[in-house]
């Protein structure tokens, strides 16, 4: 757990070349059986990312030795302690700061493992610490694996949870961002039977609320932003469950009489039409496939995750740790640095 | 309900025009006071449907003429009543058979009405009873709307379950084709809620082998279906739902036995990737927007409705009654003819 007022605000974490001010960015390694590690490293090397900010890795520096040389990578020379990088004033170039004393040896590729769950976790932790602390503008993060961080005894599904728990944050939700199409869900990583049940009417309002401010922030005066419904055809009435009448459409009026643009519950089968997509800014989902099969299929490989409501910026790939391709140097880093160039967005 | 033995098979049905052979295709109205009446009219009116069959439309003259109307469409000359069609052979000519008694003067077009309700159901049953007696070789239906079929007392929320109850078949399932993608249900107009307790490893099993059985029978000899999850990344392992592990998985064992390509549980939102549709010839979604958001993305306004495991082949288009632009003369047929068309691939 994150506590803040060890680490009081750096205004020093810009970085300035030739009057160019350049934000710090904090990455965190991912699960290190998982291609996280060497999608980070081709990253860090990413002319895309280096024009634009200072990358600094939050890993294990001997993991990231073992992936480089399995995967013909250059590992980056400028490497500090979690200490050093606490104490020391925000680096001009692109930094690996070891935060986790894993066994590197011992990691075998591809594998869920306890050990991995944590490292894992201790990036992220310390990454969330930098950013809540002002020395990194914002965090990007490599995919993590929910079993391995269960093996661990971390008790979250996912980065969303870490990070929600570790800035104390309640209303908070995932959004799906790419250039073609962006999609917040109001439910995440929970069977499809608990849907329902787990969707309220604050839940789903919190969560247009929190779509409309972040398009908003993105440059969009008036977003319009498009619901979905829950059921088939949008339950048709009540024929097929009552979940619009009762939770999604009090939801979408309160959002317009903060005078939000709204649209819905739209019946989800149509919602994702061409037609449809020219005239919204945003979507909200109630589920996550519900966003992420129409989302994947415009923008596979090109999407980011973004973690609205945090008082961090937070984003990530759109893919997950890919253990069948680990340290085979055939990973691409295309949704990496995407994640890095959206956290600049912000 | 049909009484099949009434009308013993006809094989007169097809009609001879210099030794080509065309088949006899029921077409049904739907709903009145949606555009299916307007559909209709003008698949009746299309050189692709006419070159190819002759066209039976199952319908109420009189709700005909009035939307030929207001639509500025013409109506077809020959028309005959119910009991007429069922002494004489098989029309040679595009033919309107007079199946449904209600006020045509007292419906409103876009709005939900029992007696509307009552006449889809009448033009579906009249229509199933042709084909089960043989004297029509398929039939396609235009949307009729389940709040009307409700209104007027009928205890199915769609063709698939009405058709399936005067058939007497049990094991069925409604599929989803187009040249670019096909896909069966193995659930369809039922609450998300209840999608996980309505899914059995039979049902899935069953669609899964109706869905190989249809390919084969449009030409696949070896088709390779994909079986899409339930939950968030396939259930994770048992870490979202358990229905993969507990039902999906031991169904698509036993298809793999009796010697299909299955491949599955896939992830449901990276099971319609561009790279997995290359590979696969037809998919199984286990609740209707699994499937319907990916097709409709892809297909939208040339798919068909196909029911599987009918004795009768079926086809429909894939839209609803659409109220809003009813009777207004400006609802494309494209779905209505692909149905008809589809119709004859059996």
């Amino acid at each position: 757990m994150l506590r803040k007022k060890e680490y009081p605000r750096n205004p020093d974490y810009v970085y300035n070349e030739g009057g160019m001010k350049k934000p710090v960015i904090a990455i965190t390694m991912g699960d290190p059986a998982g291609i996280g590690p060497e999608i980070c490293l081709r990253a860090l090397a990413s002319h895309a990312v280096l024009k634009s900010c200072v990358p600094v890795l939050f890993a294990g520096a001997d993991i990231l030795q073992r992936v480089a040389e399995a995967c013909g990578l250059k590992m980056p020379q400028h490497v500090m302690s979690l200490e050093q990088w606490r104490k020391e004033p925000a680096p001009e170039i692109p930094t690996i700061v070891h935060c986790t004393d894993i066994n590197a040896a011992k990691i075998v590729p591809g594998r869920v493992q306890q050990q991995c769950g944590r490292a894992a976790y201790e990036c992220v932790s310390a990454a969330a610490e930098a950013a809540m602390a002002g020395r990194v503008a914002a965090m990007a993060t490599a995919p993590i694996h929910k079993e391995a961080l269960r093996a661990a005894g971390i008790p979250y599904p996912g980065h969303t949870e870490i990070l929600a728990h570790i800035t104390k944050t309640k209303r908070f939700c995932m959004m799906m961002a790419s250039d073609k199409m962006m999609v917040s869900l109001v439910t995440t990583h929970t069977s499809l039977a608990n849907v329902s049940r787990t969707l309220s009417q604050q839940r789903i309002f919190d969560t247009i609320e929190l779509t409309a401010e972040t398009m908003t922030r993105l440059g969009i005066k008036k977003p319009r932003i498009a619901v979905c419904g829950l059921n088939p055809h949008a339950g048709e009435h009540g024929l097929f469950g009552r979940e619009e009448e009762e939770l999604i459409s009090p939801a979408i009026k309160k959002a317009c009489k903060k005078g939000l643009l709204i649209e819905g519950p739209l019946a989800p089968d149509t919602a994702f039409l061409p037609r449809k997509m020219e005239t919204t800014d945003a979507y909200v989902a109630m589920y996550h496939d519900q966003g992420l099969i129409p989302f994947k299929m415009l923008a596979f490989d090109n999407g980011v995750n973004i973690t609205l409501g945090l008082p961090v910026v937070r984003t990530s790939v759109d893919h997950g740790t890919a253990f069948d391709i680990a340290w085979q140097g055939i990973a691409s880093p295309k949704s990496m640095i995407q994640s890095v160039l959206w956290a600049l967005h912000f």
